[in-house]
């Protein structure tokens, strides 16, 4: 049987790797676009932090492995056009120009994203970068050195925009970020995210909240930006305004389609098709808390669906519940997590939620090291069940946010969480853990 | 109505405040032997190892305030002696002389617990100091000043044992440990154990496992050790060989007595006779994974049963379903975890349980600051159900055993931890929190 990906990342190449180790006689071919496979995206913040290293550190394994150890025909450069579903066969050009058709018994679609950038005048100048590949991540390293700069602009001041921040400010590069959103993470109480603001402030990082950018010009070797009423020179720009569905492939071959046009697949990671997988950045999940299909492109899940796509087509049966939206990540020296819906994301998804906000400490009382932690829970007013929360602090936050994403997905009720036997000592939490007097106070809100 | 309480640490200062905040017109009255109230006593290592703070730092709360804000009747020294169930009068005497009664409509006995020590010759010595009292505590840290003590013999290797290695290797004294056990912390696995006891080593703690401390003899002004085959000199011994709970006044009393001569009580914290409750390391408590009653006594319950006993007493109807006996302690750089059952226990329990062991990392595999970090979990071959594990580790054990009492507390099997959603980025965690490695691996098994 012939197992074709399209797509050589987080899900293809966990799918490839797994399905033959579930069984070494399926032929499974990797057509990957470009000349990068299996590499860590979400350490390429750190890795431009950082100016002794290089971008080829985030790969975990090379080519090579996956052909010669793995016996995996991984074709690089190889860019699919189009899936005819008749003839099982995808269809496009290799090296930029010859053609070439691959037949599939299954076919896994792990095509991944694209950021999208703001359409306005100078978007393509040379100094304006996205990150999203490995190739991104180098043009800007590179450019950071051979340009000497010392101011960026970061458009956009979600994720990758603030742990952008992180990174261009520990190597010294002055800040300053923009959005069209009036305030910062709009899904964290505004109490955190005032945290996340300050934060930025007290290390010299400029937020420009509410604004508008119009256009960039170049200006010498730097770029001048304009503002609605104000501009100002940068040495460069990185636009972090978002990322969209590499779907169109799918969609061209008929496929359903799914939230914000990513492909639509059923927990099996069926597409509507049913010699068809889709899996990773480009493919949606059922949310766990509201049964809902969703969007939300993030790593684990990449890797998870990968391997659930490898045990489907190689005879075995599974299913994957869904996600609840864990993420986090750390901005200077605050970590930010959140999991389940957020409170206006409950409302819009037919819950009554009512919400607790706590602070609370890292460590006990009397501890050194001491660091402020907030704690956001939010439950569903009629069933008591706990819908989701966020928690940000110095320390401590993001690893707490998993036993929250565990009792989403076990269903708890505020009160079944609040009984939950943590562990206590001195260095690590106070007797309460933070989550405990957050479920506290939930009861009494509820 | 008059509530009364014997004992004012833990259990018992909590039921007496939430008591009066549930209802100010109670008539709340504590008994308290010592004179300390409220205070942190897990904090204790942590603040003998630092020679510039005062035991009374770990003060939670002032007798004064519970007196004076809180209305709150707190008698200092008054040791009780007798429960008169017929009459419903606590008996005993204050001061060390006078006799006093109290009458009680509803009791709690909150008596703790206290060490126990090895009954051999010389136990008795000056230089030997327990710790678990604030009292103790301060006898600590004046011994060590004033006899300038330069080497230490701890004997047993439980928690208090290696928490209290760390608080003297801090503060430059040499630390001899013994225990009988002819290995560290049985309840992990060997592997996991060997890396506790290479901490140890590495850091110049002599640890002599399976030997039988015989006697101690004063020498000087310290205390010549014999062992069975061998003795040395130190300047101060620290016996860590365990507490038993304070359960002789309700014993004596005819209440029901629990596992290991802890008072017995149901969910809602009533011992046998119903206007009376106990809680905190006296009582007893329900195994969530087991049902069967166990004597785990731990700060995190001792609070919460103090909240739930004032509720039961103020007409709430509160009842606790009971622990997974999550604890975490650290011993100098790694930071040990567990919770629920270990595999010894499920198979005593009934249980035919299968066990993962495995490596992994505390951040992503390309990310600065990496540490090794050991998962061992076990679930029943039967079900499929999670009962317990450990996790250590230079970083990030601690938090992460929350998780996994969350899964305990929600009867989770291994298929469905493993599908949870966890929270990664890059410094926090690999793609695959360890967590879910481990559930991977014991899948596998399964």
């Amino acid at each position: 049987m012939k197992f074709v990906i399209i797509g050589g990342d987080a899900a293809g190449m966990s799918a490839a790797s797994k399905a033959k180790r579930n069984d070494d006689k399926l032929e499974v071919t990797v057509l990957e676009a470009t000349t990068d496979v299996s590499y860590s995206a979400c350490g390429m913040p750190y890795n431009v932090a950082d100016a002794g290293r290089v971008m080829d550190d985030l790969v975990v394994r090379r080519a090579e492995v996956f052909r010669e150890k793995q016996g995996i025909d991984l074709k690089l450069g190889y860019v699919a056009r189009a899936i005819d579903r008749g003839r099982k066969k995808v269809i496009g050009v290799m090296a930029g120009k010859d053609p070439f058709e691959v037949q599939y018994d299954k076919l896994l679609i792990a095509t991944g994203a694209r950021p999208v950038t703001l359409d306005i005048p100078g978007a393509d100048l040379p100094g304006v970068h996205v990150l999203k590949t490995l190739y991104d991540g180098r043009g800007i390293k590179d450019y950071l050195v051979s340009k000497k700069v010392k101011t960026v602009l970061i458009v956009g001041t979600g994720y990758i925009g603030l742990e952008m921040a992180e990174a261009f400010h520990a190597r010294g590069i002055n800040v300053v970020m923009v959005d069209i959103l009036s305030r910062l993470l709009p899904w964290l109480p505004q109490e955190m995210a005032g945290v996340v603001e300050k934060e930025l402030g007290d290390k010299g990082v400029e937020v420009h909240l509410g604004v508008k950018l119009k256009s960039l010009e170049q200006y010498g070797s730097g770029l001048r930006v304009f503002l609605e009423d104000k501009e100002f020179l940068v040495d460069m720009v990185l636009m972090a305004t978002g990322i969209v569905p590499n779907s169109e492939l799918a969609a061209d071959a008929g496929l359903k389609i799914g939230p914000k046009n990513s492909i639509a697949v059923d927990k099996s990671l069926h597409t509507s098709d049913d010699d068809i997988f889709a899996a990773g950045d480009c493919a949606d999940a059922f949310h766990v808390v509201t049964g809902n299909r969703v969007w939300i492109p993030l790593a684990l899940r990449a890797n998870r669906a990968g391997w659930a796509v490898a045990d489907n087509v190689t005879g075995r049966d599974v299913k994957l519940e869904g996600i609840v939206g864990s993420a986090v990540f750390k901005v200077l020296d605050i970590e930010v997590a959140r999991t389940g819906l957020s409170s206006s994301e409950a409302a819009e998804a037919g819950f009554d939620p009512v919400e607790a906000l706590i602070k609370s400490r890292s460590r006990a009382h009397a501890h050194p090291g001491n660091q402020t932690i907030h704690v956001n829970l939010i439950a569903d007013k009629k069933t008591g069940k706990l819908l989701g929360g966020c928690i940000i602090g110095k320390e401590g936050a993001a690893l707490r946010i998993d036993s929250l994403a565990v009792a989403l997905h076990a269903g708890m009720t505020t009160e079944q969480f609040f009984q939950c036997d943590m562990a206590y000592a001195p260095p690590f939490s106070p007797v309460w853990d933070p989550l405990l007097t957050a479920a506290n106070q939930l009861l009494k809100n509820l």
